[in-house]
């Protein structure tokens, strides 16, 4: 993710950052990802662009934001649907909305750590080791959401940047559920230990299911990458391993159908189901 | 779905309509899909186009192959990483595997139900209306693998064509569960509960969560479309709907991440867990 502190590469795109990068990292696209964004105090943006059947609705959205304005102009462009296809990556299902942000502020793991210590109630963190598709990413964001986690994490070297991508398959979670970057998954599962955290790891291979397990109130769900599953290193930080319930013919999962049915899996024993 | 009947478009493709289609329609990629292609008895294939570093790993897939081998030269070609991306839509992640076959014949859903009549256990058959995103319906077959559903029903209007997109999204799952393409969504809910099926619809605003409803032994979970959800007519003929718990703030799910968890929460009932 481009920070703010960062210093633009180009200086041709000094006087507006935010808004032009032709690679999508500063676009966000899709309904619910645009409507999130601009309902989150956290937010700061730049331009709403919509095709001209989008005008009121966009006018309206753009009126009640939570998000700050940063740009000079008029907050919502009205432009042709093609100019919107060559603002965003080739193949971006933007549904006629894109809108140009900053970076969400980097989430404070601390700070998420110690509000998780003040609430008697379950709390949740998915951790994604080595896993690089934005896709699978925001998807996780999604179904994390859905069942109330506190956190995703990923690390710093090896996951996607937080781009459109990500934010489209989130469907408005990224702004409902930080997503936070750690230099090194091990240690952060070390860290998640000291915070009173038990570290589930799933693995097709664990003698036990994650039905059978109880895991605690607080829980750090542990995830690693499609075929190579966990590293040692991680897996040795585990408190324990778990697997879902899949037959011989096809036992692995796509990470975020796997991440689903575990926050499911625990969401249903809390009494939600 | 081109079939075999069908003639080619383009003449000058006549001599190898399976290989030559850019669109990649009838090419599978990615490690996964191509050996589980190879393995499936009732699939029949052309080409399998690898770079040399695979060329030991490709000729011993290609000579355990239970598929049918139609090519009339070598079966397996070793090429260039770039010949393969020239062959495969822009963005395929093929792995460095590609196989270019002919499509798997229709199933024959009156031979599916009466194969399910005859056995005991549990059956499910997992029902889309509407889902038009090949990633998705490739992931719905790769969890209807890991859960032991029957059988996965589509459209046939409106449902993505089974190109190696669903494929790759299957991971192998594509050769291992029946892909029913139906004609009317409604009418094959009709013709599951003649045959003994509780049509399950899933729905946010269902009053009662799945894990609180008992859909019998035959189930046939039925999922609509992100945002719109099923049709009118479809959920009228569903027996009854079921929510899964998500919270206020996210409350829907991606189609795949639902469908996952609808299936994990019936094998978790069948003491799979």
């Amino acid at each position: 993710m481009r920070t703010p502190q960062q210093p633009p590469g180009n200086t041709r795109r000094r006087r507006r950052p935010a808004a032009a990068a032709t690679a999508g990292d500063n676009w966000l696209w899709g309904r619910h990802a645009v409507a999130a964004a601009l309902a989150n105090p956290a937010r700061r943006w730049r331009r709403l662009v919509v095709p001209a059947v989008e005008r009121d609705a966009a006018a309206a959205l753009a009126a009640a934001a939570h998000a700050e304005h940063l740009g000079g102009g008029a907050a919502v462009d009205i432009v042709e649907r093609a100019t919107i296809n060559r603002l965003l990556p080739q193949g971006a299902v933007h549904q006629g909305w894109a809108l140009a942000v900053e970076p969400l502020p980097e989430p404070d793991f601390d700070e998420i750590l110690r509000g998780i210590a003040a609430l008697p109630d379950r709390a949740i963190i998915v951790v994604l080791d080595r896993v690089s598709d934005p896709h699978n990413v925001g998807a996780v964001l999604r179904t994390a959401a859905a069942f109330g986690a506190a956190a995703v994490v990923v690390a710093e070297h090896g996951a996607p940047p937080v781009t459109g991508v990500v934010a489209k398959a989130a469907s408005g979670a990224l702004e409902l559920v930080p997503l936070v970057r750690a230099v090194n998954i091990a240690r952060t599962l070390a860290r998640l230990k000291a915070a009173g955290f038990w570290c589930c790891g799933l693995d097709a291979a664990a003698p036990k299911p994650l039905a059978a397990l109880d895991p605690g109130s607080r829980v750090a769900l542990v995830l690693g990458a499609e075929g190579s599953g966990l590293r040692r290193l991680v897996r040795e930080e585990c408190d324990f391993l778990a697997r879902l319930p899949t037959r011989p013919a096809q036992p692995s999962l796509n990470v975020s159908n796997a991440a689903a049915i575990a926050l499911y899996e625990l969401a249903r024993r809390d009494g939600d189901g």
